[in-house]
Protein backbone atom coordinates (compact mmCIF):
# COMPACT_ATOMS: atom_id res chain seq x y z
CA UNK A 1 0.00 0.00 0.00
CA UNK A 2 3.11 2.26 -0.73
CA UNK A 3 2.19 3.28 -4.33
CA UNK A 4 0.56 6.04 -5.80
CA UNK A 5 -2.75 6.73 -4.62
CA UNK A 6 -5.69 5.27 -6.72
CA UNK A 7 -9.66 5.65 -6.57
CA UNK A 8 -11.33 2.41 -7.35
CA UNK A 9 -15.16 2.15 -7.85
CA UNK A 10 -15.80 -1.27 -5.96
CA UNK A 11 -19.70 -2.61 -6.06
CA UNK A 12 -18.74 -5.73 -4.30
CA UNK A 13 -19.50 -7.62 -7.11
CA UNK A 14 -17.40 -10.00 -9.60
CA UNK A 15 -16.11 -7.30 -11.51
CA UNK A 16 -15.13 -4.40 -9.68
CA UNK A 17 -13.51 -6.96 -6.98
CA UNK A 18 -11.18 -8.08 -10.33
CA UNK A 19 -10.29 -4.55 -11.00
CA UNK A 20 -9.52 -3.80 -7.17
CA UNK A 21 -7.11 -6.35 -7.42
CA UNK A 22 -5.62 -5.72 -10.79
CA UNK A 23 -5.22 -1.80 -9.24
CA UNK A 24 -3.08 -3.50 -5.97
CA UNK A 25 -1.21 -5.45 -8.61
CA UNK A 26 0.22 -2.79 -10.18
CA UNK A 27 1.23 -1.30 -7.05
CA UNK A 28 -1.19 1.57 -6.73
CA UNK A 29 -2.67 2.08 -2.62
CA UNK A 30 -6.48 1.82 -3.58
CA UNK A 31 -9.28 3.60 -2.03
CA UNK A 32 -12.10 1.99 -2.36
CA UNK A 33 -15.21 3.36 -3.07
CA UNK A 34 -18.96 2.37 -2.40
CA UNK A 35 -22.24 3.81 -3.10
CA UNK A 36 -25.29 3.51 -0.95
CA UNK A 37 -27.92 4.75 -3.98
CA UNK A 38 -31.30 3.14 -2.75
CA UNK A 39 -29.90 0.14 -4.95
CA UNK A 40 -32.49 -2.77 -3.30
CA UNK A 41 -29.12 -5.20 -3.89
CA UNK A 42 -27.78 -3.93 -0.88
CA UNK A 43 -25.88 -6.92 0.08
CA UNK A 44 -23.75 -5.77 -2.36
CA UNK A 45 -22.82 -3.01 0.40
CA UNK A 46 -21.81 -5.66 2.56
CA UNK A 47 -19.48 -7.85 -0.44
CA UNK A 48 -17.97 -4.44 -0.82
CA UNK A 49 -16.73 -4.05 2.43
CA UNK A 50 -15.69 -7.84 2.71
CA UNK A 51 -13.60 -6.96 -0.68
CA UNK A 52 -12.05 -4.56 0.54
CA UNK A 53 -10.39 -5.71 3.47
CA UNK A 54 -9.66 -9.18 1.72
CA UNK A 55 -7.98 -7.59 -0.69
CA UNK A 56 -6.21 -4.97 1.20
CA UNK A 57 -7.36 -1.63 -0.47
CA UNK A 58 -5.78 1.41 1.79
CA UNK A 59 -9.11 2.73 2.65
CA UNK A 60 -13.13 1.76 1.65
CA UNK A 61 -15.86 5.00 1.68
CA UNK A 62 -19.36 4.23 1.31
CA UNK A 63 -20.97 7.13 0.16
CA UNK A 64 -24.41 7.80 0.65
CA UNK A 65 -25.94 9.30 -2.27
CA UNK A 66 -30.16 9.30 -3.18
CA UNK A 67 -29.91 8.94 -7.28
CA UNK A 68 -32.87 5.89 -6.15
CA UNK A 69 -35.38 8.80 -5.25
CA UNK A 70 -35.42 9.75 -8.77
CA UNK A 71 -36.91 6.11 -9.72
CA UNK A 72 -37.14 5.31 -13.12
CA UNK A 73 -34.69 1.60 -12.59
CA UNK A 74 -35.89 -1.72 -11.90
CA UNK A 75 -33.00 -1.80 -9.16
CA UNK A 76 -33.78 0.93 -6.99
CA UNK A 77 -37.71 1.23 -7.80
CA UNK A 78 -39.75 -1.56 -5.72
CA UNK A 79 -42.75 -0.97 -8.18
CA UNK A 80 -40.63 -2.07 -11.06
CA UNK A 81 -39.87 -5.47 -11.78
CA UNK A 82 -35.78 -7.23 -12.48
CA UNK A 83 -36.55 -9.23 -15.15
CA UNK A 84 -35.03 -12.91 -16.12
CA UNK A 85 -33.50 -11.51 -19.08
CA UNK A 86 -32.90 -7.70 -19.94
CA UNK A 87 -33.67 -8.66 -23.49
CA UNK A 88 -32.63 -6.75 -26.64
CA UNK A 89 -31.91 -2.69 -25.89
CA UNK A 90 -31.15 -1.00 -22.69
CA UNK A 91 -32.77 -2.82 -19.71
CA UNK A 92 -35.05 -1.53 -16.96
CA UNK A 93 -32.17 -2.48 -14.75
CA UNK A 94 -30.64 0.61 -16.32
CA UNK A 95 -30.07 3.30 -13.58
CA UNK A 96 -30.05 6.94 -15.67
CA UNK A 97 -26.74 8.74 -14.68
CA UNK A 98 -25.21 5.97 -12.60
CA UNK A 99 -22.12 5.69 -13.84
CA UNK A 100 -21.72 9.18 -14.72
CA UNK A 101 -22.44 9.77 -10.98
CA UNK A 102 -19.45 7.61 -9.34
CA UNK A 103 -17.31 8.60 -11.73
CA UNK A 104 -17.97 12.75 -10.36
CA UNK A 105 -17.89 11.35 -6.68
CA UNK A 106 -14.92 9.20 -7.80
CA UNK A 107 -13.13 12.27 -9.53
CA UNK A 108 -13.58 14.76 -6.75
CA UNK A 109 -12.23 12.26 -3.82
CA UNK A 110 -9.32 11.52 -6.48
CA UNK A 111 -8.44 15.19 -6.75
CA UNK A 112 -8.76 15.50 -2.55
CA UNK A 113 -6.27 12.49 -2.62
CA UNK A 114 -3.81 13.84 -4.94
CA UNK A 115 -4.86 10.58 -6.56
CA UNK A 116 -4.03 10.57 -10.71
CA UNK A 117 -5.56 7.35 -11.22
CA UNK A 118 -9.48 6.25 -11.22
CA UNK A 119 -10.93 2.42 -11.83
CA UNK A 120 -13.65 1.67 -12.81
CA UNK A 121 -14.77 -1.98 -13.75
CA UNK A 122 -17.49 -1.50 -16.84
CA UNK A 123 -17.64 -4.10 -19.40
CA UNK A 124 -18.80 -3.78 -22.75
CA UNK A 125 -18.60 -7.37 -23.94
CA UNK A 126 -21.00 -9.67 -21.42
CA UNK A 127 -23.18 -6.90 -19.79
CA UNK A 128 -26.22 -5.79 -19.70
CA UNK A 129 -26.05 -2.80 -23.29
CA UNK A 130 -25.73 0.24 -20.53
CA UNK A 131 -24.42 2.72 -22.53
CA UNK A 132 -22.12 4.42 -19.69
CA UNK A 133 -20.45 1.16 -19.92
CA UNK A 134 -19.03 1.87 -22.97
CA UNK A 135 -15.38 3.10 -24.29
CA UNK A 136 -16.88 5.98 -25.78
CA UNK A 137 -18.73 6.77 -22.23
CA UNK A 138 -15.24 6.05 -20.70
CA UNK A 139 -13.04 8.46 -23.23
CA UNK A 140 -15.87 11.37 -22.91
CA UNK A 141 -15.68 11.60 -18.73
CA UNK A 142 -11.48 11.27 -18.91
CA UNK A 143 -11.77 14.68 -21.28
CA UNK A 144 -14.54 16.33 -18.71
CA UNK A 145 -12.40 15.14 -15.52
CA UNK A 146 -9.34 17.17 -17.30
CA UNK A 147 -11.35 20.08 -17.78
CA UNK A 148 -13.49 19.78 -14.73
CA UNK A 149 -11.06 20.31 -11.78
CA UNK A 150 -7.96 21.90 -10.55
CA UNK A 151 -5.38 19.18 -11.38
CA UNK A 152 -6.75 18.67 -14.80
CA UNK A 153 -6.41 22.18 -15.80
CA UNK A 154 -2.48 22.72 -13.66
CA UNK A 155 -1.50 19.96 -15.92
CA UNK A 156 -2.00 16.73 -13.53
CA UNK A 157 -3.98 14.72 -15.62
CA UNK A 158 -6.89 12.28 -14.39
CA UNK A 159 -6.60 8.50 -16.14
CA UNK A 160 -9.79 6.70 -16.61
CA UNK A 161 -9.14 3.16 -16.03
CA UNK A 162 -11.07 0.54 -17.20
CA UNK A 163 -9.40 -2.19 -17.53
CA UNK A 164 -12.03 -5.08 -17.80
CA UNK A 165 -13.94 -3.22 -20.57
CA UNK A 166 -12.25 -5.22 -23.46
CA UNK A 167 -12.74 -8.94 -21.50
CA UNK A 168 -15.01 -11.28 -21.67
CA UNK A 169 -16.32 -12.37 -18.56
CA UNK A 170 -14.54 -15.40 -18.70
CA UNK A 171 -11.22 -13.89 -19.17
CA UNK A 172 -12.21 -11.61 -16.13
CA UNK A 173 -12.59 -14.72 -14.04
CA UNK A 174 -9.61 -15.97 -15.10
CA UNK A 175 -7.62 -12.72 -14.14
CA UNK A 176 -9.37 -12.80 -10.45
CA UNK A 177 -8.32 -16.15 -10.04
CA UNK A 178 -4.71 -15.64 -10.83
CA UNK A 179 -4.75 -12.95 -8.58
CA UNK A 180 -6.31 -14.83 -6.34
CA UNK A 181 -9.50 -13.16 -5.45
CA UNK A 182 -12.33 -15.44 -3.66
CA UNK A 183 -15.39 -14.72 -6.11
CA UNK A 184 -17.57 -16.33 -3.16
CA UNK A 185 -17.95 -13.45 -1.37
CA UNK A 186 -19.14 -10.81 -4.14
CA UNK A 187 -22.27 -10.15 -5.02
CA UNK A 188 -23.79 -9.43 -8.41
CA UNK A 189 -26.88 -10.33 -8.65
CA UNK A 190 -29.76 -8.17 -8.95
CA UNK A 191 -32.04 -9.78 -6.83
CA UNK A 192 -29.63 -11.08 -4.18
CA UNK A 193 -31.53 -12.32 -0.67
CA UNK A 194 -30.60 -10.62 2.55
CA UNK A 195 -27.53 -12.96 2.96
CA UNK A 196 -26.14 -12.35 -0.69
CA UNK A 197 -27.27 -14.69 -2.07
CA UNK A 198 -28.05 -14.95 -5.73
CA UNK A 199 -31.20 -15.77 -8.07
CA UNK A 200 -29.16 -17.47 -10.65
CA UNK A 201 -31.62 -16.38 -13.21
CA UNK A 202 -31.39 -12.11 -13.56
CA UNK A 203 -28.63 -10.90 -16.25
CA UNK A 204 -26.12 -10.61 -13.84
CA UNK A 205 -26.38 -13.84 -12.29
CA UNK A 206 -26.40 -15.05 -16.35
CA UNK A 207 -23.67 -13.72 -17.53
CA UNK A 208 -21.93 -14.66 -14.02
CA UNK A 209 -22.93 -18.41 -14.71
CA UNK A 210 -21.80 -18.43 -18.10
CA UNK A 211 -18.18 -16.45 -17.51
CA UNK A 212 -17.70 -19.62 -14.98
CA UNK A 213 -18.64 -22.18 -17.16
CA UNK A 214 -16.62 -20.51 -20.28
CA UNK A 215 -13.43 -20.37 -17.95
CA UNK A 216 -13.65 -24.09 -16.76
CA UNK A 217 -13.85 -22.94 -12.99
CA UNK A 218 -16.36 -23.84 -10.56
CA UNK A 219 -18.75 -21.35 -9.93
CA UNK A 220 -18.24 -20.51 -6.23
CA UNK A 221 -21.52 -18.43 -6.06
CA UNK A 222 -24.10 -18.84 -3.15
CA UNK A 223 -28.05 -19.05 -4.86
CA UNK A 224 -30.69 -19.11 -3.13
CA UNK A 225 -32.28 -22.23 -3.31
CA UNK A 226 -30.99 -25.89 -3.55
CA UNK A 227 -30.04 -27.39 -7.55
CA UNK A 228 -29.13 -23.99 -9.80
CA UNK B 1 -45.41 24.96 -15.70
CA UNK B 2 -47.49 23.83 -18.95
CA UNK B 3 -44.06 23.38 -20.62
CA UNK B 4 -42.01 21.02 -21.17
CA UNK B 5 -39.50 19.74 -18.29
CA UNK B 6 -36.29 20.70 -17.61
CA UNK B 7 -34.30 20.62 -14.77
CA UNK B 8 -32.29 23.95 -12.76
CA UNK B 9 -29.62 23.90 -10.62
CA UNK B 10 -30.69 26.04 -7.51
CA UNK B 11 -28.03 27.13 -5.41
CA UNK B 12 -30.78 29.88 -3.72
CA UNK B 13 -27.24 32.72 -4.69
CA UNK B 14 -28.22 35.28 -7.37
CA UNK B 15 -27.06 33.43 -10.54
CA UNK B 16 -29.20 29.96 -10.13
CA UNK B 17 -32.40 32.46 -8.99
CA UNK B 18 -31.98 34.32 -12.66
CA UNK B 19 -31.40 31.38 -14.36
CA UNK B 20 -34.64 29.80 -12.68
CA UNK B 21 -37.03 33.16 -13.58
CA UNK B 22 -34.98 32.81 -17.44
CA UNK B 23 -36.18 29.80 -18.03
CA UNK B 24 -39.27 30.12 -16.82
CA UNK B 25 -39.57 32.68 -19.12
CA UNK B 26 -38.19 30.72 -21.95
CA UNK B 27 -42.09 28.16 -20.45
CA UNK B 28 -40.23 25.36 -19.59
CA UNK B 29 -41.93 23.50 -16.32
CA UNK B 30 -39.04 24.01 -14.15
CA UNK B 31 -37.75 21.64 -11.91
CA UNK B 32 -35.44 22.52 -8.88
CA UNK B 33 -32.31 20.71 -7.55
CA UNK B 34 -30.04 21.93 -5.14
CA UNK B 35 -27.97 20.08 -2.86
CA UNK B 36 -27.06 19.35 1.02
CA UNK B 37 -23.39 18.56 0.38
CA UNK B 38 -21.98 19.87 3.58
CA UNK B 39 -21.17 23.38 2.78
CA UNK B 40 -20.74 25.28 5.46
CA UNK B 41 -22.68 28.46 4.01
CA UNK B 42 -26.02 25.74 4.98
CA UNK B 43 -28.21 29.55 4.67
CA UNK B 44 -28.37 28.76 0.87
CA UNK B 45 -30.63 25.62 1.31
CA UNK B 46 -32.84 28.27 2.77
CA UNK B 47 -32.85 30.97 0.35
CA UNK B 48 -33.53 27.96 -2.62
CA UNK B 49 -36.49 26.99 -0.91
CA UNK B 50 -37.63 30.62 -1.05
CA UNK B 51 -36.33 31.50 -4.42
CA UNK B 52 -38.02 27.95 -5.83
CA UNK B 53 -41.04 28.93 -4.89
CA UNK B 54 -41.31 32.75 -5.26
CA UNK B 55 -40.39 32.40 -8.64
CA UNK B 56 -43.20 29.56 -9.42
CA UNK B 57 -41.10 25.92 -9.89
CA UNK B 58 -42.92 22.81 -10.68
CA UNK B 59 -40.79 20.91 -8.14
CA UNK B 60 -37.69 21.27 -5.63
CA UNK B 61 -36.03 19.03 -4.42
CA UNK B 62 -32.94 18.96 -1.97
CA UNK B 63 -30.30 15.99 -2.60
CA UNK B 64 -27.87 14.93 0.42
CA UNK B 65 -25.26 13.99 -1.30
CA UNK B 66 -21.68 13.77 1.17
CA UNK B 67 -18.80 15.17 -1.25
CA UNK B 68 -17.90 17.41 1.99
CA UNK B 69 -16.58 14.40 3.88
CA UNK B 70 -13.62 14.24 1.03
CA UNK B 71 -12.40 17.95 2.40
CA UNK B 72 -10.30 20.04 0.51
CA UNK B 73 -12.27 23.27 0.40
CA UNK B 74 -12.79 26.49 2.04
CA UNK B 75 -16.63 25.64 1.82
CA UNK B 76 -16.63 22.07 2.96
CA UNK B 77 -13.92 21.99 5.57
CA UNK B 78 -14.39 23.87 8.35
CA UNK B 79 -9.93 23.99 9.14
CA UNK B 80 -9.94 26.06 5.93
CA UNK B 81 -10.45 29.18 6.48
CA UNK B 82 -12.58 31.40 3.63
CA UNK B 83 -10.42 34.58 2.71
CA UNK B 84 -11.56 38.04 2.04
CA UNK B 85 -9.69 37.63 -1.51
CA UNK B 86 -9.71 34.75 -3.26
CA UNK B 87 -6.47 35.94 -4.81
CA UNK B 88 -4.91 34.59 -8.67
CA UNK B 89 -5.16 31.32 -9.67
CA UNK B 90 -7.92 28.69 -8.63
CA UNK B 91 -8.78 29.91 -4.78
CA UNK B 92 -9.63 27.61 -1.65
CA UNK B 93 -13.24 27.77 -1.81
CA UNK B 94 -13.11 25.67 -4.84
CA UNK B 95 -14.61 22.42 -4.44
CA UNK B 96 -13.42 19.09 -6.24
CA UNK B 97 -15.39 17.93 -9.01
CA UNK B 98 -18.44 19.73 -7.49
CA UNK B 99 -19.95 21.21 -10.40
CA UNK B 100 -19.36 17.86 -12.52
CA UNK B 101 -21.41 15.37 -9.17
CA UNK B 102 -24.10 18.42 -9.53
CA UNK B 103 -24.52 18.21 -13.29
CA UNK B 104 -24.35 14.67 -13.27
CA UNK B 105 -27.09 13.85 -10.27
CA UNK B 106 -29.24 16.98 -12.49
CA UNK B 107 -28.67 14.47 -15.59
CA UNK B 108 -30.35 11.13 -13.98
CA UNK B 109 -33.23 13.47 -12.55
CA UNK B 110 -33.70 14.87 -16.63
CA UNK B 111 -33.41 11.45 -17.52
CA UNK B 112 -36.09 10.24 -15.26
CA UNK B 113 -38.63 12.88 -15.89
CA UNK B 114 -38.12 12.65 -19.83
CA UNK B 115 -36.64 16.54 -18.88
CA UNK B 116 -33.99 17.83 -22.42
CA UNK B 117 -32.87 20.48 -21.21
CA UNK B 118 -30.31 21.30 -17.99
CA UNK B 119 -29.71 24.55 -16.96
CA UNK B 120 -26.75 25.37 -14.74
CA UNK B 121 -26.08 28.76 -13.37
CA UNK B 122 -22.21 29.11 -14.51
CA UNK B 123 -20.55 32.25 -15.32
CA UNK B 124 -16.89 32.59 -16.59
CA UNK B 125 -16.70 36.83 -16.70
CA UNK B 126 -16.83 37.57 -13.09
CA UNK B 127 -16.05 34.63 -11.05
CA UNK B 128 -13.86 33.28 -8.93
CA UNK B 129 -11.89 31.19 -11.19
CA UNK B 130 -13.38 27.86 -10.85
CA UNK B 131 -12.45 25.11 -13.84
CA UNK B 132 -16.00 23.12 -13.79
CA UNK B 133 -17.70 26.92 -14.84
CA UNK B 134 -15.82 27.67 -18.47
CA UNK B 135 -17.55 27.20 -21.58
CA UNK B 136 -15.63 24.23 -22.58
CA UNK B 137 -16.56 22.21 -18.97
CA UNK B 138 -20.09 23.03 -20.34
CA UNK B 139 -19.62 21.84 -23.97
CA UNK B 140 -17.72 18.71 -22.78
CA UNK B 141 -20.53 17.74 -20.20
CA UNK B 142 -23.07 18.01 -22.95
CA UNK B 143 -21.20 15.47 -25.19
CA UNK B 144 -21.06 12.91 -22.06
CA UNK B 145 -24.34 13.26 -21.44
CA UNK B 146 -25.40 11.94 -24.78
CA UNK B 147 -23.35 9.49 -24.54
CA UNK B 148 -23.79 8.29 -20.87
CA UNK B 149 -27.58 7.95 -20.56
CA UNK B 150 -30.23 5.94 -22.27
CA UNK B 151 -32.09 9.10 -23.76
CA UNK B 152 -28.98 10.37 -25.51
CA UNK B 153 -27.99 7.17 -27.12
CA UNK B 154 -31.87 6.53 -28.34
CA UNK B 155 -31.60 10.25 -29.78
CA UNK B 156 -33.06 12.09 -27.06
CA UNK B 157 -30.18 14.50 -26.78
CA UNK B 158 -29.58 16.70 -23.67
CA UNK B 159 -28.90 20.22 -23.64
CA UNK B 160 -26.75 21.84 -20.90
CA UNK B 161 -27.95 25.52 -20.98
CA UNK B 162 -25.52 28.14 -19.26
CA UNK B 163 -27.36 31.45 -20.07
CA UNK B 164 -24.82 34.13 -17.94
CA UNK B 165 -21.90 31.85 -18.97
CA UNK B 166 -20.85 34.77 -20.88
CA UNK B 167 -22.63 37.77 -19.04
CA UNK B 168 -21.15 40.42 -16.48
CA UNK B 169 -22.70 40.20 -13.11
CA UNK B 170 -24.50 43.60 -13.29
CA UNK B 171 -25.83 41.79 -16.82
CA UNK B 172 -27.19 38.79 -14.47
CA UNK B 173 -28.60 41.42 -12.19
CA UNK B 174 -30.38 43.75 -14.68
CA UNK B 175 -32.01 40.19 -16.37
CA UNK B 176 -33.08 38.91 -13.13
CA UNK B 177 -34.78 42.22 -12.39
CA UNK B 178 -36.37 42.71 -15.45
CA UNK B 179 -37.86 39.08 -14.94
CA UNK B 180 -39.07 40.36 -11.12
CA UNK B 181 -36.57 38.44 -8.98
CA UNK B 182 -36.10 39.04 -5.92
CA UNK B 183 -32.64 39.55 -4.74
CA UNK B 184 -33.31 40.07 -0.90
CA UNK B 185 -34.08 35.99 -0.54
CA UNK B 186 -31.06 35.12 -2.16
CA UNK B 187 -27.78 33.95 -0.70
CA UNK B 188 -24.25 34.23 -2.30
CA UNK B 189 -21.92 34.77 0.26
CA UNK B 190 -19.22 31.90 1.50
CA UNK B 191 -19.97 33.12 5.39
CA UNK B 192 -23.59 34.01 5.59
CA UNK B 193 -24.60 33.43 9.20
CA UNK B 194 -27.29 31.72 10.20
CA UNK B 195 -29.89 34.01 8.97
CA UNK B 196 -28.53 34.22 5.75
CA UNK B 197 -26.85 37.72 6.23
CA UNK B 198 -23.81 38.44 4.01
CA UNK B 199 -20.46 39.17 5.49
CA UNK B 200 -19.59 41.49 2.47
CA UNK B 201 -16.09 40.37 1.80
CA UNK B 202 -15.35 37.16 0.37
CA UNK B 203 -15.28 36.55 -3.48
CA UNK B 204 -18.68 35.94 -3.93
CA UNK B 205 -19.63 39.09 -2.20
CA UNK B 206 -17.21 41.09 -3.64
CA UNK B 207 -18.70 40.03 -7.13
CA UNK B 208 -21.85 40.36 -6.20
CA UNK B 209 -22.15 44.03 -4.44
CA UNK B 210 -19.57 45.22 -7.24
CA UNK B 211 -22.29 43.28 -9.83
CA UNK B 212 -25.26 45.97 -8.17
CA UNK B 213 -23.44 48.80 -8.24
CA UNK B 214 -22.48 48.40 -12.05
CA UNK B 215 -25.85 47.87 -12.95
CA UNK B 216 -26.91 50.96 -10.93
CA UNK B 217 -29.62 49.25 -9.11
CA UNK B 218 -29.50 49.81 -5.02
CA UNK B 219 -28.36 46.85 -3.00
CA UNK B 220 -30.68 44.65 -1.15
CA UNK B 221 -28.63 42.36 0.17
CA UNK B 222 -29.06 42.14 4.09
CA UNK B 223 -25.26 42.32 5.48
CA UNK B 224 -23.91 41.09 8.83
CA UNK B 225 -23.28 44.61 11.06
CA UNK B 226 -24.34 48.33 10.15
CA UNK B 227 -22.74 50.06 7.58
CA UNK B 228 -21.14 47.31 4.88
Amino acid sequence: MSGAPAVVLLSGGLDSATVLALATEQGYACHALSFDYGQRHDAELVAAKRVASTVGAASHRVMRIDIGAFGGSALTDAAIAVPDDGGDGIPVTYVPARNTVFLSCALGLAETLKARELFIGVNAVDYSGYPDCRPAFIAAFEALANLATRAGVEGHPFHINAPLIAMTKAQIIETGMRLGVDYSITTSCYRADGEGRACGHCDACRFRKQGFAAAGIADPTRYVGANL
